[in-house]
């Protein structure tokens, strides 16, 4: 059984969705939960109820998914995304009908329902994969561009390769945390000064970059390609990522292999993947290309995704309060590029691998997703409400990324990711 | 029981040994491997003998060790790399003694015998670790000159972090191979006219890299530092590395954010890990520091290891031979200063990751470990025993790196890493 769209849109839960929640029936975004002391295991969530998949499997009621046993028994989704597109989009069916509000299977049916549902207050969410690799890519025109002034100067912003392919790296995969883990200022050298030598500190310019990510499936083996068309069948879903980098660091350190010790020591991840299939109707074109595009880079159909981001600042002393709102909408390469790119020299890419778009910024100051960006290299800090001015973040400040699709009345949210800023930890030169 | 240096030196095994090998019962590497259709676990190996040492835990032998039961029986070593250094060492203590020549335990129990003991010729070697992260260096100073003065001149060929800090990037985990995988030739993206738009094709300009590789044991949690002290506690061993690399790729890709599908296609592992307690005998001192260090570079005692490195060419027509012969001690920067600088802003490192030296050159041209170095960009071409002549690597091409230690009649081997240039598959651009 498959719902057409009209009829998808006019769906709803047995279980109560609030106003504006980021998860009605039509979401069904996927993550790790424990509650008390039991076992990591998978789940769904609608509204604020979440959805124990590994229950829902033990009680039989999605037995014919000709899923393996016990594949949501499991601390991570890796297993589960290796089972394949078929399978994710079988399971996304077969939710929708058993949360549908006319479907009395598990509506009417307390002792399950006991085993099966949870209160989001009593649960605590896990990292969903374990991250084999992590790519990051530089996707966004725009913030290339910031960075390519502050940088290099308005002549020479954006590098000669940057329009001709989506420039990405490697990151950190041990680093990856889920929302929610406080995030420890790091230390490290810097050169604050180019006329002295470099000084050892805690950074003085930490910041956050507001990301996409994707969560690949399993690939093909090492040597084989991934076209555009086929890429968005590796691609498993979107989560909301934050970046967080140390810019002296970063400056000092990433001539001429890259940034390293600026960006490892964290990344967060939100709790929850939402499906490309969720996401259907949010699909828009992507900005056009400036320059032709080889062949392997070109593709038909629109690619970008229509998913505004908003980044919220909370110091120690005040509110949390709104400081820029941007949107995926705007990269200049879309994931569909950046996947064929990364595998176009056989580059093979596991279940669970993280792909990140990079920074994401519109074009106009209000919407440039780092403080690097938005204070211009801290020349223009930040007037906050509680009167406090902000260069780049403080010990005690949190910052949290939110995301969400909203259109025709639906809204499909990413939910949030968030961390606190700990102070660093003191350095011992006898150690 | 633990054996003196000198006692050390004078042990002989019951195994045989044959002149020259890398395995003398002073090694006693580890690997993972397989016969036949059985499942993998875990080796030693004297001369051209494996070791099972499932087998040996499985009939009794290693029962004072107080490892967990089937720690062996296992497809990597992961697990009993973070059973920890003393685990480590009090194994290889054991191991001395069981197959010391004067011992009988073993050598006189046919039965037992016939469980552990293989012919190097009747398994296959597989990939010793799973590999969480790997790290590459760019620690010779030798080779970032090179580099450098090919790329910007000689005036700017060190940047001007380069004596101040281990330069280091992140790789690709997914891809790296066991020694005797072979390498597809990649295509890409690449710009050999500046003049002219980006083209696309099989990489003209493959190359290799001569690296040592570190294999990690269990770091400190996420936010805490291993001091240059402390760093070697943190080494399970060492083993020889081979960073595949596409220069015309990287060339045109790696502004501003550092190498990714030009290294990203394979990276070759040796499939033996050999500990710094084999390599003991042959620490020396590292390069002197050119400018002052920071104090967490600072490092006391001898910290490099005098270990030669040879590379070695065969053609699909001619003979395998000799075309670089470089050593580990040359490094500016020790492995403890690379270790120290991962984890100063609170990276974490997890067991099986793989730290790398990046390429390692010595002053002479007969010392460069990179075709690009050895022809000079292509400039001055290998002339080969069978007439043939290379730029770089070519279809066919098998590239071999051996790596051992020698000094007073001893001689440690790491044996070698080796791989076979398959041709690039063709592009269907219909795709």
């Amino acid at each position: 059984m498959s719902f057409p769209s009209q009829q998808l849109l006019q769906l709803s839960s047995w279980i109560e969705v609030p106003a504006q929640s980021d998860f009605p029936i039509q979401n069904l975004p996927m993550g790790i939960f424990s509650e008390a002391n039991t076992a990591l295991r998978a789940a769904t969530r609608i509204g604020d109820t979440i959805i124990d998949l590994a229950a829902l499997q033990a009680i039989g009621l999605l037995e014919n998914l000709s899923l393996p046993p016990n594949i949501f028994a499991q601390a991570t989704l890796n297993n589960f995304i290796k089972t394949g597109k078929k399978s994710w989009s079988a399971l996304r069916q077969r939710l929708l009908e058993i949360f549908d509000k006319e479907n009395p299977e598990l509506r009417d049916n307390a002792a399950a329902r006991e085993k099966v549902l949870f209160s989001m207050e009593n649960v605590r969410m896990h990292l969903p994969v374990s991250v084999g690799d992590y790519t990051d890519f530089y996707a966004s025109k725009e913030h290339a561009t910031n960075v390519g002034i502050m940088f290099r100067g308005k002549e020479n912003a954006l590098m000669p390769n940057w329009l001709h392919l989506p420039v990405g790296y490697h990151g950190r995969a041990s680093s990856v945390l889920v929302s929610g883990t406080p995030v420890r200022r790091p230390m490290g050298q810097m050169r604050p000064d180019a006329t002295q030598p470099p000084v050892f500190g805690a950074t003085r310019l930490l910041d956050f970059e507001v990301e996409m990510a994707y969560i690949a499936a399993q690939g093909k083996p090492l040597g084989e390609r991934i076209s555009t068309a086929e890429a968005e069948d590796y691609i498993f879903g979107l989560s909301v990522f934050n970046d967080w980098s140390a810019r002296d660091i970063q400056s000092w350190e990433y001539v001429p292999l890259g940034p390293f010790l600026g960006k490892n020591f964290a990344s967060s991840l939100a709790p929850w993947i939402v499906s490309l299939e969720a996401l259907e109707p949010f699909r828009v074109a992507a900005p056009e290309p400036v320059e032709p595009l080889l062949p392997y880079l070109q593709y038909k159909g629109k690619k970008a995704f229509d998913i505004h981001l908003e980044v919220l600042l909370k110091t120690p002393q005040g509110e949390q309060q709104s400081i820029a709102k941007t949107n995926f909408k705007y990269m200049y390469w879309t994931i569909a590029q950046q996947m064929a790119h990364h595998t176009i020299n056989g580059c093979n890419i596991n279940a669970g691998d993280i792909l990140a778009s990079g920074t994401i910024s519109g074009s106009t100051p209000d919407s440039y997703g780092s403080m690097l960006e938005l204070t211009w290299r801290g020349q223009n800090p930040l007037l906050l409400a509680d009167g406090s001015m902000r260069k780049f973040l403080e010990d005690g400040d949190t910052l949290t990324i939110k995301a969400w699709a909203e259109k025709d009345g639906l809204r499909i949210g990413l939910g949030e990711v968030s961390g606190e800023i700990l102070p660093a930890f003191p350095y011992d030169e006898s150690q």
